[in-house]
C-alpha cells in the first residue's frame, strides 16, 4: 500500500512535483525541466499504475485515496493526502478530479520494438496540438491501432493535457520517434508496412481502395498544412478523407479516427 | 458597409452585447437571458454574415475590420472599433481572435422544413457538452450531413463555445428540435427515414450492414450512458461502433464522424 502522508502546508517542498501545473515555464512536466509525466483523476491514475510509467508520488484528497485503494496495494510510493483547497493552491488552479500522480519519463521505446507484432500504426507529422495528440491516442486505443509514431514537429504526447484528453491511453499505447524524418520511414517499409498518406486532395484514391497492405502505416499531418509533399513522396499511396465541397478540413484526430475505422471495417 | 464607431471606454453601454462572455449568469448568449448568438474570429464572423443569423453589431480591432471589409459591404450594422485591451476588459478575458459579432437568435426552424430534401440527418439525445455539439456540427458539414436534430437533454448549440468549436457550422447546418421526444421520431419515419441507433454493444450489426435506407437518421447518445433504451426501441436497427475490447467508448463526436464517414463511403 502507498505510504499515506498528511500535508497541510501548500508550500511543503514534498509537493513540488505537482506545483504550478499551468505555468508555461515552471510546470513539472516540461520535457526540458523536471520532465515528469502527470496523471489526473482516478481513471488516468489507474492507467498509469498499470503502465510502464511508474509513479514516484501521488497527491490527492482522502476520497480519491479510498477509490484507489485496490490499485495502490503493493505500490510503495508516497500518497500525499491533503484538502482540495491545498491542492488548488499547489497546482495553481481548482482541480476537480481530486488526485494526481507524477512519474518520471521512462526511456523512449525503440522503433523496431514498437513495430514488432504491430499491424496498424499511425504516423504523425507536424501535429503540434496537445489535445489532438491526446484524442489521437484515445482513438488509437479505441480502434485497435497498435502504436503511434512521431515524425518532425509534433507536440509532446507526455504533457498533462495530452495525457488527460487521451483518457490515459498515452500511457498504454506504445509510441516512438521515427529517426531521420522522413527517410526513417524506410524502416517501416523494410518491415512490410504499406505507407498511406492521408490527404483532403479529391484526386487521391479512397481510403478503402488504398488500404491493401497486411500491415498498414497511416500518415497524418496537421490540420491546414497537412503532410509535407516531401513526406508524401516517400509513401506508397495517397488516400483521401471524404469531405463535402466548400468545407474546411476535418479535425486531424477525427480524420485519423475515420482511417482507423476503415482499417477495422476492412479487417472485418 | 458597416457603420464604424470608435469606442475607447470599456464601460460604454453600446458594448453590452459583448460583456462578460465567460460569466455563467450574465453572459449575453444565455438562452434565458439576452439570448444572443456570438461569433468569434474572422472565419466564423464571415460564416455568420453569410447565414440566417443576422448580426446586430460587431466589436473588433482595426486589423480585423480590414480583413472583413468585403464581407461587410452592404451590411448596415455598427462595427465598434477598439483596442485589444478594451476588448479584453469588455469580454472579461484576452480574446486573441480580435473580432466578435452578435446576432439575435432567429426563429427555430420547423422540423418538416429541415427534413424536406435531407438524406442524412444526425439525431442527438442527452449530448450535453458544448464542445461535442460543436464538433458534431463541424463533422456534419465536413461529411455532407444535411441536418442535426435534437431530442431531450442536449446542450445549447448556439452557445459561443459550440459555435466556435463548430468553426461556425452551427450557423450553417440546419437544426431543429424533435418534439415529444422520443415519439416525435415517428415524423422522421413518416418521411421515409431509416432510424439507426448507434451503440457500443458488440451484439449489434455493423454500421455498414445497418445502413440500408435511402434516407438515414443516425441517433447518438452521450458518452457513457449512450441512447436510452426507450429511444433505441423506437428505431429500426441498432448499429455498433467498432471498438477494441477493454477500452472506453469513443468520444461521441468521433463516433458520429465514423457513422457520417460510413454514409459517405456507402453512397460512393
Amino acid at each position: 500500500m502507498a505510504d499515506v502522508i498528511d500535508i497541510d502546508d501548500p508550500a511543503d517542498p514534498r509537493l513540488d512535483d505537482f506545483r504550478d501545473l499551468n505555468s508555461s515555464d515552471r510546470r513539472p512536466d516540461l520535457p526540458d525541466g523536471k520532465g515528469l509525466v502527470i496523471a489526473e483523476g482516478v481513471l488516468v491514475v489507474q492507467r498509469m499504475l498499470a503502465s510502464r510509467f511508474e509513479p514516484i508520488s501521488l497527491l490527492g484528497v482522502d476520497r480519491r485515496l479510498g477509490e484507489l485503494a485496490d490499485d495502490l496495494a503493493g505500490v510503495e510510493v508516497p500518497f500525499y493526502r491533503t484538502s482540495a483547497e491545498v491542492m488548488a493552491e499547489v497546482v495553481g488552479f481548482h482541480l476537480n478530479r481530486g488526485v494526481l500522480a507524477a512519474a518520471h519519463r521512462p526511456p523512449a521505446l525503440d522503433l523496431d520494438d514498437v513495430l514488432n507484432g504491430a499491424r496498424t500504426v499511425a504516423v504523425l507529422e507536424g501535429v503540434n496540438d496537445h489535445e489532438n495528440i491526446g484524442s489521437m491516442f484515445r482513438n488509437a486505443a479505441g480502434l485497435g491501432v497498435d502504436a503511434v509514431l512521431f515524425g518532425d514537429r509534433c507536440a509532446d504526447p507526455m504533457y498533462r493535457r495530452a495525457v488527460r484528453v487521451s483518457m490515459g491511453h498515452v500511457l498504454r499505447v506504445p509510441f516512438a520517434r521515427v529517426p531521420e524524418w522522413p527517410y526513417g520511414l524506410q524502416r517501416l517499409q523494410d518491415k512490410g508496412f504499406q505507407l498511406i498518406s492521408l490527404t483532403p486532395n479529391p484526386s487521391a484514391v479512397t481510403l478503402a481502395e488504398a488500404m491493401t497492405g497486411e500491415k498498414v502505416a497511416l500518415l497524418l499531418g496537421a490540420e491546414g498544412p497537412g503532410l509535407s509533399e516531401h513526406t508524401m513522396r516517400r509513401t506508397d499511396v495517397r488516400a483521401r478523407i471524404p469531405m463535402a465541397p466548400g468545407t474546411d478540413s476535418l479535425n486531424v484526430a477525427t480524420a485519423a479516427a475515420m482511417a482507423f475505422y476503415e482499417r477495422v471495417r476492412l479487417a472485418g
